[in-house]
């Protein structure tokens, strides 16, 4: 057998019924990653989903123990993921051909704990220059209540192109 | 044969050199966490490890495509992640016996692109008031090179007591 | 004569145009002051009106030569007066009888060059708690143009009860 | 007698000895503003100093009731101005040529009141780029206390060409 699977079988009978859902959803996207759904293994780590239309872009997970911290809550730069991914693809959907957006600076204040099933983080677009743009970031619940908001400037970049064999890897 | 080895076996099948690699990431640190290494999921699935003196605290990850974003290049809110936890272990080893340190803030300008093996994110204390504290990160690479500084505020508050279950668990 | 009186005199006698206008304005407004008009000698001497209300509170200044910095555009930092004016009024005006909100940090992202005849900032409430504030403070001009945006952090503490001498210097 | 040196002279003889003080500061700055000592009448009206070198800029104003709040203390605006000047200042004295540098955002942290008779901002470089610059500010008094940190990112972009009349007047 191989020992991966061995290790695999180990941690399987060891697992508490948390740690059994935690695996379980690695594995689901991580497949789905292997399948295309997901374009990197953070994105996938995380079950990221993004709804970009001309106004916004709107990034959410679940809120599962897989990003608590040690106290039992997400963890503050789980949501700076959130809150930079929102910004940040809205931010490139706005560039030139050729262009992105990288991220220079971010601020985050932190209002409350995120209690509900999934999180939430939706830009929008404060000012767009030619070199620049600053957006705004804010992670909200379906109850209303307002946890987090954010602002950061982004900085308009030439894309580079990479090697053919890279880009097949 | 279980379902969840079934898709583990299916997804080892269709694995690329770097899938598989970072899948025996996952489940050695996810096994390691079982065995009481790592305190949460995340910082196992960061392989973080945390050095906290009287003066600063150093967090650390490695390098790894799971932490990417989709132009290859850590994603910022991992930076995020890593100098958050970077301030607020150190803010939270300075709390009075019974007292935690919550992020109130933070603010973050990304300098260059990490391309070392690993990333260190390294907090020290700017200010240490009764009520609140200012911490300051950096994330310097072994070769001098400043990849992103950061300044943070904390919210001293008492621990919440915890039922003896949820502890448990 | 007064030798202040004298310097006066010899200052007016230097003066252009523009000193002499930016020199009576300081003086009408100085006088304002001691006629109760102004709370403090800055908002005199930079001749700024408050707007408060339930929900926002607008703080404006004329844009006049006397806050333009060494390239003949507003000085960062007397927008930055302004942004922090006016949402430390609002944040004032909202903490209970006898405390008062001191600001513990505040992000500014400059947009453009403000090139209206006045310059107003208007802040509003992102969250009140029982200990802390953050408010969002926003620079725009008649024409619709963004000037500045910020957000800022405050800490509710009890007012210090001032010695009666001190109170009537 | 001129309506300005009628109102001057009533001024005078409604002022307490603080208001004597403030003018009498206000109107010598001014005079060394017309002697060609300050370059702007904001650093002329703070009675602003200077000094750069290699590594740093440092910015010094008198703390006055001049730039005092209503809680007479120094307003969060004004060390705003004195740590967005020294930052400016630095970052301007590295640009090439025909180039200077704008504030694209500031971030600060209050830490403290400042209670000295002088404050200082003392500002160094964090990151110099091509484009932009990060730079870090602190305000702190003789007596070792930490009043302010602060960091700025900056914009290098390439100098109007004024009008010569505009440059004469």
């Amino acid at each position: 057998m191989n020992p991966l699977t061995d290790q695999f079988t180990r941690i399987m009978e060891n697992s508490s019924t948390e740690d059994l859902k935690i695996l379980t959803d690695y594995l689901t996207n991580f497949e789905k990653k292997q399948q295309g759904e997901f374009a990197t293994y953070l994105s996938a780590g995380l079950n990221m989903t993004r709804v970009t239309d001309e106004q916004s872009s709107v990034v959410s997970i679940p809120n599962t123990p897989f990003i608590h911290n040690n106290v039992d809550i997400p963890h503050g730069g789980i949501l700076a993921v959130l809150l930079d991914t929102a910004m940040g693809t809205l931010a490139n959907s706005k560039c030139p051909t050729g262009f992105g957006a990288v991220t220079t600076n971010l601020t985050i204040h932190y209002l409350t704990v995120a209690d509900d099933e999934t999180i939430n983080a939706e830009a929008r677009i404060i000012r767009s220059g030619r070199h620049t743009m600053v957006l705004e970031g804010n992670i909200y619940q379906g109850d209303g209540k307002h946890i987090a908001t954010a602002t950061g400037s982004f900085f308009i970049v030439p894309k580079k192109t990479k090697p053919v064999i890279a880009s097949e890897q």
